[in-house]
């Protein structure tokens, strides 16, 4: 009977030395169970390689758990107690979805404002560092990254490490970017070159300091697992090795507290994957992470089903940033635009935006409630790109590699965080706007008009004279941004528009305080105090301006958010 | 025999004294018929009051017409010749559409850059002037205007004439603004008040007058028949009334060469008229202009039918602006953006773009092949609105009443237009593109990705996962902005977007000049010269630029567009 010690919200790990498995490397016999906070919990071990045996397992409450760790092959049969002591200051567990917010584990509330680098792990030591440096002083606490290396523009290079050993008999291969398509156009002839029964152990032993160095930093890790823009043979490996390396994953990282998993960058551009293969990952994952991290799935173009009780949240592309509230209500999951264009100079359309465009997006769409990821862009031999990466390292764009931040959108992003990190609460969408309208079939539409008041119907009998595709395009160019926490802050964000006076209908049996944020200037002005019911606040008259009125008094809970 | 002498392109008018009608006032018996640029045209005459009958004509051709007017109730017969001297310099007829753009009866390229000012004729003397005023310095060539007066927001005032006298036996009404709601929710009770028998020829004199000056500063009068913004009555009159009132003013205003029938603001917020009844008036004004002026419907939600031959042009209401070219393709017609929002800072989101929003609107509408309109609502006690009209009245804002102009845009507008008008001919949107899959039905849409090269079929498949209202949704938001002229000229406009370098596609068999322009800061700067096919321009990783491409040997009906 062993008696271990291990920290809530931090990963234990147990270690064990042995001959190397006979077979597989990837899928081997060691399991254990672990009783406690009034669950069982069943995790799997992992071959680390050099003789090295592991399983890893995250405490998320504090005291005693009682565990037995089993392997047939290796003869292994240990009892014993995990005490876990209560967490550091700062420790928070994993994040989870609790309707449409995401909570960490202790109930503190996270506000996620991620950002992405796709390759940081695949990139040269000194960049990796550079990087984790600009993180450290960024308003980013998710980052969205891959596993695999990556091929496309501004990705040429080959990384350190790969994920898995090459195949017996199979001769090396030399993976070179030139002359290369980077944008996959059809499926890849599947190979048998990566031998996904034998994980390339520094590979994965580096991967999980990155993803370490990122929990220090307070950063959410939305790991990307699959993606297609490849040239080494990662985007067509069969269902088999696919689920094999799943497996090897999450023996290894499941127990990392602040992971979520992203099935891939663009599912819907992963032409040697189908739809089944995807909802077969997904159950796999479900089935295999015994901590329900989140998990999800981002598209190009059509979104992942996010019906399935598997999903945790939506990961969305898309620059129809007015749904965000539509698919809040509709799923009743947090709502994650993982990507809205990027801040940035480069050729491509989807990379080109000016600061100001992307903070806008950033706050269309956090004030209803949802998230937003950032990405930069900057071509380095610009000035827009001037603060290009100390190491010397040619084409260094941080959405690809990481290195520094150039653009003006952080410290808004910042300002913004700063926001949404002082409400009582997370953010809901105002309910009943005409916007909602749009989504309605014909006979829900007219059920709909027949409850507001009569003197309103004949005015919204002219939006149903619109059929719904009409409706739908309408309200997708004409929408007010706004969110509420409660009865207790209303937060409005006027976006393009430049009143000089808002007019805001404030319930009238609290009294609020009613404050004037500049977004891109990041000022807060209190403009009105005591006030309820309906009231008009005088605006600058300039665009990007947003009206959050608080409630003076909070009750307790409010407060803690 | 009479020989009389009129001109090309000016309204020629035959007046009669004798004594006033016995029964209507306004549908009165005296008919023209005029033969002459191998046409025979029927015109009809009408009372102006004081005993005074009057018939015009507008040739269109220099030459001889014979003409005979007759009228059986006055025992009128006259036969004879009008000469129509050729037309003055800088007189071009009325503006028709062909295909989807806009020309003079002489063949001259019109691109129409409108603007708004709803109630100008309802106005003091001393506005209108200096309304006029501020429009012969600005850069508009068109203005929507209202036959009705307005009550609305910011439009409070009773005009100087009503269009009718009171019916005989009615009590002379009080007409105040005062309580009322500005904006109409149901159907108003239709009442006996105007007598449209009984023109009030003070009113229509002073209108034409108004109409008159616009002629003559160049501005086309998109004169608005109907609206339900309304405390007087005209707006829910019989339909007898209405097509009573139509021919009085076909009668008086056809023969202008500057106006277009815009038969509503708004026809679908006008509760008490039908489709049908604007069916009728549209088939009325068409059967009763001998001229066959440009005729539309203008909407709030829902787009009036533009595929009758009875309408010119579409008159849009929308912030839709990717669509432009989706239903210039659809209809065939010239596509007129009548509202997109106004520059102004008032509280109605509707009344408060920014400058550069504005003029951001007015190039992705004109680049398409489109035609954009301004309007202008700054609060005249505002720093933004501080060129308050030198009258001295109060509440004046340029959309309803005119005045003096404060916004950033018109003068980027004018850049705009002069941009426009050194094309070689009216811009058509690019064919081909990705957004036009977003239209298609499912089998329609397989079809059209099996023509593509193979390499692009997987990539469209994934497009093609999404549903008909997903693909809109997505192309509403993800759009470029380009237009051309055959292939004498290319125009991108880059939005949002801040490429520092952006990639052209020209034909190989001539060569081009490529021009950057900063819409925004009104530059144009030659980048590029003898270059074709593929080139790349440097541009400086700033919003709202455009690069044009311009063949740099046009031949001589390109150079006369």
């Amino acid at each position: 009977m062993e008696y271990r010690i291990g920290k809530q919200y931090e990963t234990w790990e147990w270690k064990h030395s042995g001959p190397a498995p006979a077979g597989s490397q990837a899928e081997i016999d060691l399991r254990g169970s672990f009783q406690g906070d009034g669950k069982s919990m069943a995790v799997k071990g992992f071959y680390a390689g050099n003789g090295e045996y592991r399983l890893r397992f995250l405490p998320e409450a504090a005291g005693d758990y009682s565990y037995e760790i089993v392997s047939d092959s290796l003869g292994i049969r240990e009892s014993g107690v995990l005490h876990a002591e209560p967490a550091d200051a700062g420790r928070h567990g994993p994040v989870r979805a609790k309707g449409t917010a995401l909570f960490y584990a202790d109930g503190t509330r996270f506000a996620s404002f991620g950002t992405t680098v796709y390759a940081l792990a695949n990139q040269s030591e000194a960049l990796i560092e550079e990087t984790l440096e600009t993180l450290g002083e960024a308003p980013f606490n998710k980052l969205r990254t891959c596993v695999f290396p990556k091929h496309y523009a501004y990705n040429a290079n080959n990384p350190r490490f790969y994920p898995f050993e090459v195949k017996a008999g199979q001769a090396q291969r030399a993976f070179s970017a030139e002359g290369l398509p980077v944008f996959p156009t059809r499926k890849g002839i599947a190979d048998d070159y990566w031998d996904t029964e034998r994980p390339c152990f520094a590979f994965w032993e580096h991967l999980e300091a990155v993803l370490q160095r990122l929990d220090a930093l307070g950063i959410q890790a939305d790991l990307i697992l699959f993606h297609n823009y490849d040239r080494w043979g990662f985007s067509n490996m069969s269902r088999e090795d696919n689920l094999r390396y799943l497996d090897y994953l999450l023996r290894r990282l499941a127990a990392f507290p602040n992971i979520w998993w992203s099935m891939a960058n663009e599912y819907d551009l992963c032409f040697d994957k189908s739809d089944e293969d995807f909802r077969a990952f997904e159950a796999f994952i479900a089935a295999n992470d015994p901590y329900g991290h989140l998990l999800s799935n981002h598209n190009c173009f059509q979104m992942w089903d996010a019906s399935r009780e598997t999903v945790s949240h939506v990961s969305f592309q898309t620059k129809e940033l007015t749904r965000v509230a539509e698919l809040m209500r509709k799923f009743g999951k947090p709502v994650l635009v993982d990507e809205c264009r990027y801040e940035g100079n480069i050729p491509e359309f989807w990379g080109n935006l000016s600061g100001q465009d992307l903070v806008r997006s950033f706050w269309r769409v956090t004030v209803q409630g949802g998230f937003c990821t950032h990405g930069e862009t900057y071509l380095p031999e610009t000035p827009q790109g001037k603060l290009a990466t100390r190491t010397g390292e040619k084409d260094v764009v941080w959405w690809a590699k990481g290195g520094r931040l150039n653009g003006q959108s952080p410290e808004r992003i910042a300002f913004l965080r700063s926001v949404i990190e002082s409400l009582p609460g997370p953010l809901e969408p105002v309910e009943g706007g005409f916007p909602e309208l749009a989504h309605l079939e014909e006979e829900a539409l007219r059920e709909t008009i027949a409850r507001f008041p009569e003197g309103f119907q004949s005015f919204l009998g002219s939006i149903a004279r619109m059929n719904r595709l009409e409706r739908e395009l309408f309200y997708a160019v004409e929408y007010n941004y706004e969110g509420h926490c409660g009865d207790s802050a209303f937060l409005s964000y006027l976006d393009d528009q430049c009143p000089a006076v808002y007019e805001m209908k404030l319930p009238e049996d609290r009294l609020y305080r009613v404050d004037v944020l500049d977004t891109w200037e990041m000022t807060r002005q209190t403009a009105l105090q005591g006030v309820k019911g309906k009231v008009r606040v005088k605006l600058p008259g300039k665009p990007y301006m947003a009206v959050l009125a608080v409630a003076e008094e909070l009750g307790e809970e409010e407060e803690n958010g």
